[in-house]
């Protein structure tokens, strides 16, 4: 089943989920402060993929059924606050790492996560916490190693989670339920972990995580 | 370069890291208040490794250069609070994983960790944090899914964490380093997380997180 995919951010995140979506024949369209990046990016992911639809468009114009934050986590919390009860009952993606400016530490308290900060602003979203764990570049090619990536998926509403894992499995990915919306605490952390290993094992940002089986 | 270790806790998780130790030829002691389950692992240890030298142990009898807490993460630091001194330069290996009992959080607050608990309780001694992302039988097999496992390793003492990546790396596994003792944090949440994954995914602890590049 396809579906209607509003990506808010063309950067590296934002491209990588509309590969993924893209992939799937979804409906997607690419939303940017800068409205060129959107449209340059939107006419790349469709010359990718011919079976999408995928156009650029504005805040200001429909959303779709899932709307994706690819934005820093706390312009994701301004577009929140921005787009308010225009989200209600839609599935809200929270993508983010809420990390410190200079990337050593998470920004938030060990007793939340940016993912919960953001369904408390706006409580009538279906907030689903989903690709803080894979980078950009995995995403667009869809594996590494030779083996499909996982997306760890974790989210309070059942049918919001199975929007997101249909999405992620139509774009050649593997989904994994990791529970409710709390969880988001330990993804954040698998997140941060992800990118310090970066750094020391000279990954460049082409690793991923697998839960192997 | 062997070394010697001794392994307090004779359950799955002791019986995993002492198949690791052994396979690397190392000399393994193996600690347990119930002396049959010590002798009765250390003999099945050492049939199934020739090269090594497995043998039961007591507490009161001398340590090894790596000091294995493979036990419930309250009774390591009742470990550390009794061996105290004895403690003071040694390599001690904290494996827990700090879960409330019903196993459905975590049961240290979000600003530390069982291994910086447990650090603080011996500062003379050099914490490391491994083995708390892998399951016993899969250290036990030493692979999964036809994969080496990958055991992420944090601590503040270079060397400390060179003795177990080398421990690791001749166990047969991939040894990590994830960082100071403070991403203990994280890799408690991964093996939370990990743990969560085996009732939702139905994997029977048979499953490992691998880094992928």
């Amino acid at each position: 089943m396809t579906t209607t995919i509003t990506i808010i951010g063309a950067g590296n995140m934002g491209k990588g989920i509309a590969y993924v979506a893209a992939r799937g024949g979804n409906s997607v369209s690419i939303v940017d402060r800068n409205a060129d990046d959107a449209r340059t990016l939107a006419a790349e992911v469709q010359a990718a993929n011919p079976g999408a639809a995928v156009q650029a468009a504005t805040l200001d114009g429909p959303l779709g059924d899932v709307v994706v934050f690819a934005t820093w986590y706390t312009a994701a919390q301004d577009l929140a606050r921005e787009l308010g009860e225009r989200l209600n009952g839609r599935v809200v993606v929270d993508i983010s790492n809420p990390l410190t400016a200079d990337f050593t530490a998470l920004a938030v308290a060990g007793d939340t996560s940016a993912a919960e900060d953001l369904a408390r602003l706006i409580p009538n979203a279906r907030v689903v916490k989903a690709f803080n764990t894979t980078f950009a570049g995995t995403l667009v090619a869809g594996q590494v190693a030779g083996q499909p990536l996982d997306v760890l998926i974790a989210g309070n509403d059942a049918n919001a989670k199975a929007t997101v894992a249909d999405l992620v499995t139509a774009g050649g990915l593997r989904g994994i339920d990791a529970g409710p919306l709390q969880r988001a605490r330990q993804l954040e952390g698998l997140g941060f972990l992800g990118i310090q290993l970066q750094f020391t094992q000279n990954t460049n940002f082409g690793s991923a995580w697998k839960f192997l089986a």
